[in-house]
C-alpha cells in the first residue's frame, strides 16, 4: 500500500521530475509569481531547452509542481504507523502537516501558494479539489472508526468534522508559517490538540 | 467606536482610495500575479500615469489593497450587533467571513491571495500578522466573556482556541471557495457551527 500511493514519484512514465524540486524551490522563495521556464532552469541547473522539453508552459510546470508536492505528502501518509486507536493514528496523520521541520514549513508555504493559484486557474483548482476530497475522506474513515470503537459521539457527522479537521490544519500551518516569531510548529500543535481535546470531549483537567 | 474603527476607509489622508478596489478585482480575477501598474490603471479606467502618481510601484499598491480589504472586514465588524450572549456574538462575528454573496466570496478569493503573498513578502506579512493578531484578540476576548457568563468551560486556553477559530474561519473560507459546486456558504456554515458546538459542548440530538 505504502509502495503503491508513492510509484508515482518514481515512475519512469514522469516527465521531468527532476526539474519539479526546483520549481517548489522557487515558489517556496518567491512565489507562485517567480515561477518561469527560465527561473526554474536557473534553479535547476539545466539550460532553458530542457525545460522547454519536458513542460509545454509556466502553468503546466506549475500544475506539475502541485502534484508533486501532494504526493510528497501523501507518500508520508502511506508510510504512517496505522497502529493504536484511530483518535492516535488522526493525531499522527495531522502531525504530517505541522511545519515542525525547516523543509515542512517550506512545503506549507508552497502549499499556501498552490492554493491561493488555485483560486485563478482551473487546471489547479481540479488538482487542489481532487487532493481535498482524498484528504477528508481519510480524516473521516478515521471518525467514522472512532465512532465505531466508542472514542466520538456516533452522533457528529463525520464529513462536517472531516471538514472542520482539514480547516484547522490548513488554518494553524499557514498562521504558524507566517508567525514572525520562532516556536512556529509549537503553536499550530497546541491549536491542533486543543481541537482534537474539544473533538473527542477529553475530560479537561482542571 | 464603529466610526472610530472605520475612519481610516473615508480620511482624506488615504492616497489613491479610488484605485483600491480596482486592484482589488484585478487580483479576484487574476491573482497577485496579474497585479501591475497598468492592469490597475486599465481596471480602474484611469491613465498609468495617475496610478504612478499615487503609487511608486506594484508592492505598495498591493499593500494598500490590502489594508483597504482587511479595513473593509474590520469596518463590517465594527458595525456588529453586539448584544446577547458571547457566543451568539462570536457566531455573528464569525459569520462576517462567509462566502454567502459573490462580494463575499470575491473578498475570501483575494484574502486567500493575499495571505500566500505574505509568504514572500516582508511588508505584506507584517499586514497579516497585525490583522491576525487584532482577531485573535477580538477573538479570546469573546472566549474569555464566555467563560465568565458559564457558557465555555473555564479551563479552555481562550488565546489557543481563537487561533483554532481563526484556522477554522480561514480554513472553511478557503475550502468553501475552492469547492466546485453551489452551496458554498452553506458548507463553511455548517462546519463552523458544528465546531462551535464542540467548543461550548452542546447537547448533541441523538
Amino acid at each position: 500500500m505504502a509502495e503503491a500511493a508513492r510509484q508515482p514519484v518514481t515512475a519512469p512514465a514522469k516527465r521531468g521530475a527532476h526539474l519539479l524540486d526546483a520549481v517548489v524551490e522557487v515558489v517556496a522563495d518567491g512565489g507562485i509569481t517567480a515561477v518561469s521556464m527560465r527561473s526554474v532552469a536557473a534553479a535547476a541547473g539545466v539550460s532553458l531547452a530542457q525545460v522547454q522539453y519536458y513542460f509545454r508552459s509556466k502553468d503546466e510546470l506549475v500544475a506539475a509542481a502541485f502534484e508533486h508536492v501532494s504526493e510528497g505528502v501523501e507518500g508520508r501518509a502511506a508510510d504512517l504507523d496505522t497502529s493504536g486507536p484511530p483518535r492516535m493514528v488522526l493525531r499522527r496523520l495531522l502531525e504530517l502537516w505541522l511545519p515542525s521541520t525547516a523543509e515542512r514549513a517550506r512545503d506549507a508555504r508552497v502549499w499556501v501558494a498552490f492554493t491561493a493559484a488555485a483560486m485563478t486557474s482551473a487546471p489547479l483548482r481540479e488538482i487542489n479539489t481532487r487532493i481535498d476530497r482524498d484528504l477528508r475522506a481519510g480524516f473521516s474513515g478515521l471518525l467514522r472508526q472512532a465512532q465505531a470503537t466508542g472514542d466520538l459521539d456516533p452522533a457528529l457527522d463525520p464529513d462536517v468534522h472531516a471538514a472542520v479537521l482539514l480547516a484547522v490544519v490548513d488554518g494553524l500551518v499557514t498562521q504558524a508559517v507566517l508567525a514572525p516569531e520562532d516556536g512556529r510548529a509549537d503553536l499550530a500543535a497546541r491549536g491542533l490538540d486543543a481541537h482534537l481535546s474539544r473533538l473527542f470531549a477529553d475530560q479537561e483537567q482542571p
